[in-house]
């Protein structure tokens, strides 16, 4: 058993080197830079803790945990597109750097190598790994459409907000552990709880996300405070606050949501701490991280072999940048 | 044995109806608008039809055939993206009726849905179909990779023109036949000859394309003729025309590639005429037709088999709209 600091240093030594071919360059040369950025390949890594807490991680979940550290990089040059953003981990995303026609066929054909490396598996399961993985790429579709749609509505409901980024987030988190325990030869209850783990750990996650953007320790977080707020960004925060707010509240959020004033953050800010959803935000996390602990207690192996996972959860949820 | 009609009809009325999900309703609607669209369904009747060339059609087959029509349909989403193109079979391109991210996105989970019909197939040769369909579809990205750097440049070598038609247009054509006939148990040998029947096949159809563009009866034709002129598009008349041309022809050319003046098509017809460019065409294209009916000669199956691939060639590449 192994901590998921060991894995991810064995995995991105496998991962490092080129996925692609040599010619044309004008095509293969934007996906590898887009791969060069790097990223902490929580996903992959996962994936091989999801076979590892079964049995021995077999050749067939590297070249998995490669597939879906491809497939995720694919959506995330096409959301740069999607969402005009010019930069993505410190550099120029793919569509700023070269163009967008580009960047959208680079993209394409990241999943398709992605399918290259899931037809390596060998294993009999191989039908059931590429039905979660097919579903779980549709869901990641649906959650940027819905994500777009939302952009457009003032009011979105909490549970929309919650589906959106269950569907955006957390099922390729769910679904990157239980495509490694399908390898590692899990039943199908163990395999069911690991997933309902990795979808409440990643909802705890994306959730623990909105509130240091707007509550985090500036000194601990890194990146601007209230970044999400400037940029209008559908969070936990802002759709509680909406459906909490007294009417005047209401009304200065939408105010704020159109305007670009100085004093943007401080006072969205000071609407969030009235309506109280920065402890909503903080019992929801609790709820959901209470919920994956308790999934993973249901799995079925000895307590010690989930020591990995619950450190990783601890890591993920906890964290203050 | 069937003919590509008969085929054709089976195929279609398989293939109408819906493939998405309902919801979310903006993600899946653009995408099953596209497939209402139309089209001639050629890749995947082929692909029955690279089956039945050895044995009866098998259900893996159908569900194979459903997932090129759907990786067909993919690309011409997200080309008409990158060509700007309002229009397809008439009606709005996806882009044009929705927008751009939603094309985008309805092109993404349309390949990921072709995959899931892959992933029905339950012949052991899974894993080489898989492996084909990806070379394939990976050359097809090339292809349209290499078309979109090739209109920066104004000479182009023939050779270059060649190779980007076959990534293209020929090699899904050959794989959609070779994959057909690797699930109706062709040996080694005989799949090889077919691929080259499509290709070879699929190459002399691009050139009879181009050919119909410029010297095409316009009563036969149906659509404007010099359409490829007007918009400059790389052709194998203007490539050959390039690189026999003498040097104030070629001049001309570049002129006219750089003008919209009402003759336009009427002095650049002309030019292509001086360099007998119209004969080199159907030179050309009889090569490539005769290199495809010694491959279709060369598999080892009783003649009669083969004569439905025969009329189909024959419709293909003697057309004259």
């Amino acid at each position: 058993m192994r901590s998921f600091e060991e894995l991810s240093k064995e995995f991105i030594a496998k991962f490092n080197g080129r996925h692609f071919p040599a010619s044309p360059a004008s095509l293969y040369e934007p996906a590898e830079y887009f791969l060069r950025l790097g990223g902490k390949r929580i996903r992959p890594v996962i994936c091989l803790m999801g076979n590892e807490l079964f049995d021995e991680i077999i050749q067939d979940t590297y070249s998995l945990a490669i597939a879906i550290e491809l497939f995720h990089n694919f959506t995330l040059i096409h959301d740069d597109i999607m969402d005009k953003a010019p930069i993505r981990r410190g550099m120029a995303t793919v569509h700023e750097k070269y163009n967008e026609p580009t960047a959208l066929l680079s993209g394409d054909v990241m999943l398709v190598v992605a399918y290259n490396y899931i037809n390596k598996i060998r294993s009999p399961q191989i039908h059931q790994v590429i039905h979660l993985f097919n579903k779980t790429a549709m869901q990641v579709c649906e959650g940027q459409q819905m994500d777009m749609d939302y952009e457009k509505i003032s009011e979105l409901s909490l549970s929309d907000y919650l589906q959106m980024i269950e569907l955006k987030t957390s099922v390729l988190l769910a679904a990157s552990l239980q495509m490694g325990a399908i390898l590692g030869g899990a039943g199908e209850g163990n395999q069911k709880h690991l997933y309902e783990f990795g979808k409440n750990l990643g909802l705890a996650f994306q959730i623990q996300d909105d509130y240091l953007d707007a509550f985090g320790d500036p000194a601990k977080f890194g990146k601007q405070i209230g970044g999400d707020i400037l940029s209008n960004k559908k969070t936990f925060l802002l759709v509680k606050a909406m459906e909490t707010a007294t009417s005047p509240q209401k009304k200065e959020m939408i105010e704020l949501t159109r305007s670009n004033s100085p004093d943007k953050v401080k006072r969205m800010l000071s609407i969030f701490k009235a309506c109280g959803v920065d402890e909503a935000a903080k019992i929801l996390k609790e709820k959901y991280i209470e919920s994956a602990y308790q999934h993973l207690e249901d799995i079925l192996v000895l307590s010690k072999r989930k020591d990995p996972l619950k450190q990783l959860a601890q890591m993920l949820v906890h964290r203050e940048y």
